[in-house]
């Protein structure tokens, strides 16, 4: 068990290893769970000694989240992953399931610990985590927690990358609380976003501790494009909304606790909200990652509480945090994906969601994942999660794609993530649509108007009264809908 | 306040009214919510009298789930409803739907509460409530509890229809637990599938009471077909899947928590259950409807507990139950539907869901709602908040429709319902496809394969091998993808 205040790296007497002697004897068809979720705190040194031996393998990989490039770029084009789990988002890794080299099978994060753990997704050999320090039954997780505390309970075997470039100080920040497998689970304690109801370290079989290797590289940094034009239009668009929304919607009344996506925009967003006047209200964040807007925020008094599983920061969002790490201690938390991402929290907390999405129909179903319904981009993350479960779900995108040519709000997605049961608002550069409360009929209408683009507004109305001519809740002509599709 | 043991159904010196006084009062363009769920325990005499009345009505209507002719026909019919929420399963209410008349929007039952009385969805004017007592400041429902302690919070005024054909002894079934708006809310209490947080009544301001109606009058009944030969088949699939999966799930180790969708199907499900040996392991049922099969279960001493918001039974199975209902009283339990339907429960007590569906897609993605795309059935009602959150996810339906002319298997759904990242396993009467930790690719091979009827699996296969050569994770030819939809 570590104290609070753990200051040497690595216990003495464990099992010291190069990442190449590791990669010797690593199991060529092992089910793998990786650390690293948004990017970070991932193992890097491993996965790396692997791409580059010279013998064959054929790996099962399950992460936190997205992880780095020597796990899904460099090993990926080594031919050593077979199969995926539950998102990815580099290059190389997204080419390979769509050629289908790659078995990826894309799941809901607020799920997939259990999944692992209890439910047949994965029967998981070996563990390989990132970490701070390690002791002979306990380890210090680094950057993120995704569903790290799941997969060292779970493996047979344990290896443990000790990141000397990730600073000591971030076990200050993780509340890493495990819950009991159903049907004994007991209801969740968490009660505020900035609550903290577990410990900093995962405990584990010492028997498990194969390997320790030490590194020091930072992680892949992120890189945040500037906002555009149609970002700040969004993320002023969505400003508006939430100044009216906070004056009439009960669960806002005292306090306001978000979630944005991940990515350029999800950035953009969090800057806008920073400018919002929200009157006495705290303004909490709980979600899945925490980007450099954020630190903003905190800087500037403007929120209170910065809670996630992964701090996916840019290059310079990294050393501001790092440089300044004691000062963000207090405020921001660290938990595993399957809390930060729990429904019943965004449920509990009356969360305000904002996610992303490729595209939307005129009825309100969103496109998150799969271009043409066919080639897989990322994965739905944690955005199901959030948007199903939020008091307040808005779904943000751009009104059109490809520098106008093509719109993004279509008569039909052709891969659904977020259903019509599940979105209330919808956010683009061209306004606001509420739909509370609206039958398919009256959504389509809002959408066209509010979200459309103009210049696809008139072909839009005109598929939306074709459709609806030949009746029906969901009006649509099959024959033509997806000649939107390019 | 109300004791255990009501024995007076009305209290002194309440404001008792003629159902034909309270609709000449009624309000026109009222925004009510009614009791009700799986079509038992909802107000007959009031909607009758506003459907009989001449004067014109254009009201919105908020239930617990489906309710019975005097609103979803009578009502509907008289053309006295502009809007309707969350869910319906009437052919007049369909019709008016699919037509436009109707402004419906369908949405996740576990959800609905919350939207009403705290998400902007719809402003409640009244409370219509079946009750089987009712004091000055209180009242005890009847044979469902849905949203109904939801809607008497949020109304401005109260109507309560005394209905003496419901038996008082249904007071020990209600387990009405409150929540608190978030984000000030509490974990939710309760620890296993039969545990009693709650109370036995619904408390509400005293002033809001405008009226109480005496009424003697059953709910409309269910009437389930008797299981079909693809029925028996489908539910012996799924007994000796689970009899299998028992074995092997850490989950299911020592309690089997069951959910069955409402219907003829499930019905039919629930009686293979019954007949399977689980060995040592405690059966129980945590869902959303009580039915005829389930009485069975527990005469027989198979089921421990029967968790639900109502009790839909057939005109059999309602004489059944309240001829004996104090046999039933300890072991079977009615909770509110945001309680009886909670995602976080349907987690923490390890839930086998079982649900049907209209059609699936190769790659698994769920059609429950709407024939071609257009058309309304009934509504998603629970089954999202059951799929999504469960243990063991399962879709249940015939391989086949229109007497084998149709598959229920096909390239892709054009409505989705329960995403790709949603569903586990698909029995069909043709067997079983565990879809756990497979591609979209190893997906569509298991379900064409395993769970397609014979006379469709080389077409299927044929879209899919022509889809695939074009590439994509999820491959698919849009232009001919909807060649399946008649």
């Amino acid at each position: 068990m570590a104290d609070l205040n753990v200051t040497e790296r690595i216990a003495d007497d464990l099992p010291l290893a190069t990442a190449a002697g590791v990669a010797d004897d690593f199991p060529a068809s092992a089910t793998v769970g990786v650390s690293g979720f948004g990017s970070v705190g991932y193992p890097k040194a491993v996965p790396e000694a692997i791409a580059q031996s010279s013998r064959d393998f054929g790996l099962t990989i399950a992460s936190g989240g997205s992880v780095g490039k020597e796990i899904d770029t460099d090993l990926v084009e080594a031919g050593a992953v077979e199969r995926r789990f539950p998102y990815q988002s580099r290059s190389a890794s997204r080419a390979a399931a769509n050629s289908g080299e790659l078995a990826y099978h894309d799941r809901h994060i607020s799920r997939f610990s259990d999944e692992v753990e209890f439910g047949r997704t994965a029967d998981l050999d070996v563990a390989v985590v990132e970490a701070v320090a390690v002791g002979h039954d306990w380890l210090i997780p680094s950057t993120s927690l995704g569903h790290t505390a799941a997969f060292v309970d779970s493996a047979d075997r344990l290896i443990v990358e000790i990141n000397e470039s990730q600073p000591l100080a971030l076990q200050q920040l993780h509340d890493i609380y495990r819950r009991n497998a159903p049907p004994h689970r007991e209801p969740l304690p968490l009660r505020s976003p900035g609550g903290r109801i577990g410990s900093s370290e995962i405990s584990f079989d010492s028997g498990k501790l194969e390997a320790v290797v030490r590194t020091n590289r930072r992680d892949t940094p992120y890189v945040f494009r500037d906002p555009s034009d149609t970002d700040r239009k969004i993320a002023s668009n969505l400003a508006d909304f939430l100044a009216t929304e906070v004056e009439h919607n009960p669960v806002l009344s005292e306090v306001i606790n978000l979630q944005f996506g991940v990515g350029s925009l999800g950035n953009a967003l969090m800057g806008a909200i920073a400018n919002t006047d929200f009157g006495s209200r705290e303004v909490n964040y709980f979600g899945e990652v925490i980007q450099d807007g954020l630190l903003d925020m905190l800087d500037e008094g403007k929120l209170n509480v910065a809670s996630a599983t992964s701090l996916a920061f840019s290059e310079e969002g990294q050393e501001r945090f790092f440089e300044n790490i004691d000062q963000y201690l207090e405020d921001v938390v660290l938990r595993p994906a399957s809390i930060s991402n729990n429904p019943t929290l965004a449920d509990r907390f009356g969360i305000v969601a904002v996610n992303s999405a490729l595209e939307i129909d005129i009825y309100g179903h969103v496109n998150s994942t799969h271009v043409n319904g066919s080639k897989a981009i990322n994965g739905i993350g944690g955005s199901g999660d959030f948007n199903r479960n939020a008091a307040v779900p808005i779904v943000a995108l751009p009104s059109t794609a490809k520098g106008g040519d093509l719109s993004r709000v279509v008569p039909m997605v052709p891969h659904v993530d977020h259903t019509e049961h599940d979105i209330s608002v919808v956010v683009t550069e061209q306004g606001v649509a509420d739909l509370r409360g609206k039958s398919p009929r009256e959504r389509a209408k809002l959408l066209i108007q509010n979200c459309a683009h103009p210049s696809f507004r008139d072909d839009l109305t005109e598929y939306f009264e074709d459709a609806r001519a030949e009746g029906g809740h969901i009006p649509h002509d099959l024959d033509q809908v997806f000649d939107w599709q390019n």
